[in-house]
């Protein structure tokens, strides 16, 4: 059956190497299948990738995929940018908000396919039909603040929306990031660095079409609804994601001193109501949301001065803060703004900087390794200079670049006792050890040790309750089952794209519900939608960036945390002398597989991809 | 008592005459009576005008302020712009949105007092303390969006907002409008006339001060109490102020023909899903605000295609809509898009132009006068055409642009009858004969016949309940009480500046409630602050724009509906034979008089002037 709306039935597909610019059809069942955004994008990456591939080969695509819902009045719609993770080697995907994906939406598009490599910098001009590869010499080498400054100067025309990278992508740092209009970060996985390494630095689109709905009094009451639904809490509004730093620490999850332990001695320091004080300019919100998490602000002391940032967010405060030990807010600031700026992710640059920085304790890097810079925990000024060495890849910068897995490989020795990672991820801004059900999140994210899918966070800090009762901390009983409930919903409604702040399934937290969002898809599209086909859709994704990464040659084995969470006690009340013993990790693993219908090597059955629809029912998988 | 925050303790006070920029410290008493925003500019107005002076004299000011919570994390703050209008001759003001009033705040001063005239085009560069009155040869004549980019090139800093004025404003176009970043317009009363006569085209400022509160965590309560109360009712975040155009028909409160009947027969046509439908891109919004009122739209169809606008607002559609018979969507939208590119209020241009059609049809007008211009109701280009000459005042447009009481007093005879105006300003969205104590508030109106302060249009429309009984639609008694009470709650909170559409003590709107913003105000300034003295500041400052304006000479003759509401019965159903008798306005005005403390004549006394604080009790006011 065919969509009445929310779709415009055709990808731009546009291959760098040749100049060809066609138009792809948008497949009945690709919609039906997979929906849009990361669903549209996995299947894509799926197809079109060649196994066991160099991920910033050419051929490989880069997928900027929005859902049914971006551009259109339903609240807290973003964008999904999918690739093979050159950080990570397997499925990768980021996400970011703001009004670059809406408008790939108005030119008219269901999703940009970008592959080839372009034979010097250029950047991508859509305008509606008109297409165009254009040189961009005279942006190559800009930060991307430079780089829209000038390029808006160039479009004369601000109604453009844009993406591009900064000097890191085009330097292939393997965690570079792509910024989109109005400077929103899609920061996981490499996507700036498989950008750059295709001499695309920028896209410039407007487009003019709207984007039809089949029903639309039925979308406007479902929309409403959620709306309603979205105002019961207040979320992040008032102070974006900082609410409790200090909380954070007392309760002792926040990864500290590269992770050595889970609390922040100076974390009032840093606390959200600080940065309100001294930094807080303004709100900002994507597309049609009444939350308006994103706040700009600006440096107000030290030598800069001056400078427009954005606010820090939870986890860059995590990994670029307590990880790297600084505690002044503004040199902290700062560093998250030259990630923003450089184009890196400020949570695995945090990850890479805080392995460096117990690198040289160890004495596994000495310090004319690091050109005498003092890297020590707590010293922002040589994060600054570090970030920059980084992202032009100048000394030590270009090991760094890499990552930390790749970095603890290449220094050999004992090193890989404190990179820490899973699948070449850098973990996020919840310690593993301090929260077992949010890291097996980690061990079975379909891109690594990633936070947002599988987030079990508040659940396990606060005692959500789930099905009737509160949320035990450390049991591991019952994790298993808590996060494929969770990582099926986010998945499913990252095909939307729906913003990951937005959970109304959560107890305590806002949001549309599930059943709201699969009506405006329904009255949206024309197609009949329920929640529990959010589930299922989102349970057919994830096996199928399972079948992704088992055919790069991920097993069970890479299904870990770090060393250090398995090998080493946190020292810090209330979680002193935690960790997660192999026994504990498998007894979870083992649930997790015998859930999800994977076998004891966590490969999916046959039965179970036929019952999903991802191969014909009983037949064998080709997969070893 | 001095205020421990909100503030920033000073004006910034320019003469552009003598070229002198100076601080002007800001007075605790002018806090504490009149607090900030519509009262700093009322009072300031009053104390520096040259009583019954040309109100495009150079000595006259014109007023920039922001309030005490503009700047804050407390939702929807905006600005005041306060003058002395060109249109009216008396007080006048006009309020916007978006990021300017914010920055002013940013860069260190609670309001701009611009006074003097430039010898030449001149911009305002204010970059906290570095202030700069800049030669502005390369931005005259261009439109209100070419001088955002012309100046943003210039600037080379995107952090900088902006406000400017049109062609309007530069040709003194007596409804010209000051445009604020991002497009956000102060419409009403001709503020860009003023601007332009001192031959100011812009303001260009960037600030990097917070905005310090009180009690940090007392005020972050009150926020989060005002986001709650926000969360009630959806309010206009899906479709705007567009909600019901066929039900407004239907009801019969719509200007519709130059006010010759208050329902459209082809509303439907531009009914607010059609908008939606056709031009809606994206939702905006203010800073912190929650409701995002404001769409961005795009021109699909027809010779402006690709014409990106805002989506158009309700008393636009009104005005420029079924006023001047528009059905036809994307010239109903392009018009509003010309009021805002060459800089002028919709509204007063709907008005005029409306009359101007009316004054053809009766030959008041010839066709050689309007150079054979097919000016009839419905005709989208001509009215595109009639606002390019109204702005650039050439041919019958230079009449028009003097607004629609002069223009008829101009062309003489019987002219007079259909001006629709009180004092002087067109009348808004809402016909006067269809919702008498709406009326009441247009014959009050401190700036001649305003929609906002004594907005009694959903009460009457709608039925809404007022202490424990639902409002009756026709009825004359008690609305003169109803009315006093939403004027001094208006006034009081356009101190803070809070937004119109904020309003909690109003049955079925949402925003917070009087106490909450009096809880946000006093925990931002330390200052005690009650819901009852947002009424009781609001009244005194109501008291001292009456007296302004007796000043001028208005008297209680002044205090009327146009002639038309007065003489001319209604032709639609379910209001025909509607007309507002002499004796049906006395009975009102005079009941609005007495509970207002005012005499016959509408002075107030000196015994309400005592109790207000205005002048010492008992003594003579020496207004005749």
């Amino acid at each position: 059956m065919q969509a009445k709306g929310g779709y415009q039935g055709r990808f731009l597909n546009v291959n760098l190497s040749t100049g060809a610019i066609t138009d792809l059809p948008l497949d009945d069942d690709l919609v039906a299948g997979y929906i849009g955004g990361k669903g549209f994008g996995a299947r894509l990456l799926y197809d079109m990738a060649e196994p066991r591939s160099d991920p910033l080969d050419p051929a490989n695509p880069l997928l900027f995929m929005p859902g049914p819902l971006t551009g259109t009045l339903a609240p807290s719609m973003r964008e999904a940018i999918v690739f093979k993770s050159p950080l990570t080697g397997i499925y990768g995907d980021s996400y970011h908000g703001g009004l670059f994906g809406p408008e790939i939406k108005y030119a008219g598009y269901d999703g940009l396919i970008i592959t080839g490599r372009a034979s010097a910098p250029c950047y991508l001009y859509i305008n509606d039909d008109q297409v165009e590869i254009r040189e961009a010499g005279f942006l190559w080498g800009l930060d991307t603040y430079q780089t829209y400054d000038r390029l808006y100067q160039e479009l004369g025309d601000r109604s453009f929306q844009l993406a591009c990278i900064g000097p890191a992508g085009e330097n292939l740092v393997r965690f570079a990031l792509i910024d989109a209009s109005p400077h929103r970060q899609a920061g996981r996985c490499g996507g700036g660095a498989v950008m750059g390494s295709k001499n695309l630095k920028a896209i410039a689109v407007r487009g003019t079409h709207g984007v039809r709905v089949a029903d639309g009094a039925r979308f406007l009451a479902a929309v409403n609804q959620g709306l309603f639904e979205h105002r019961r809490t207040p979320g992040y509004t008032a102070l974006g994601t900082l609410g409790d730093i200090i909380g954070h620490s007392e309760i002792a999850v926040i990864p500290t001193f590269n992770a050595r332990q889970a609390s922040f001695p100076e974390g009032a320091k840093i606390h959200g109501t600080e940065h309100y004080a001294r930094i807080w300019l303004r709100n900002t919100a994507c597309m049609c949301c009444p939350m308006a998490c994103s706040k700009i602000g600006v440096l107000r002391r030290g030598p800069h001065r001056g400078t427009v940032c954005d606010n820090v967010e939870y986890e860059s405060l995590a990994l670029m803060g307590t990880n790297l030990g600084l505690s002044h807010l503004e040199g902290l600031a700062y560093a998250c703004h030259l990630c923003d700026t450089l184009g890196m992710d400020t949570m695995s640059a945090g990850g890479v900087i805080g392995f460096a920085m117990e690198a040289l304790e160890q004495g596994d890097l000495r310090p004319q390794d690091v050109e005498g810079l003092d890297l020590r925990f707590g010293n922002h000024q040589a994060v600054h200079k570090m970030l920059d060495m980084i992202a032009r890849r100048e000394g030590i910068g270009d090991l760094l670049a890499d990552g930390v897995r790749t970095a603890a490989q290449r220094l050999g020795g004992e090193a890989y006792k404190y990179a820490v990672h899973t699948k070449g991820l850098e973990q996020p801004g919840y310690e593993a050890r301090a929260l077992p059900g949010h890291a097996l999140g980690y061990m079975t994210g379909d891109k690594g040790g990633e936070h947002v899918q599988g987030y079990l966070a508040h659940y396990e800090s606060y005692g959500y309750s789930w099905r009737g009762k509160p949320v035990e901390r450390f049991a591991l009983e019952g994790k298993a089952e808590l996060l494929i409930f969770q990582q099926d919903y986010q998945v499913g409604t990252n095909t939307l794209v729906k913003c990951d702040f937005v959970k109304g399934m959560d107890e305590g937290r806002g949001g549309p519900l599930p059943a709201t969002f699969a009506e405006m898809l329904s009255a949206a599209t024309g197609l009949d939608s329920a929640a529990r086909d959010l589930y299922r859709v989102g349970e057919r994704i994830w096996n199928l960036t399972r079948l992704f990464n088992l055919r790069e040659g991920i097993t069970r084995q890479d299904d870990d945390v770090s060393y250090r969470a398995r090998e080493e006690e946190l020292p810090d009340p209330p979680v002193k002398g935690r960790k997660l013993s192999r026994e504990d990790l498998d007894y979870m693993l083992d649930d997790y597989y015998r859930l999800r219908g994977w076998d004891e090597n966590g490969v999916p059955t046959a039965a179970k991809l036929g019952e999903l629809g991802l191969i014909p029912d009983g037949q064998a998988l080709g997969i070893t």
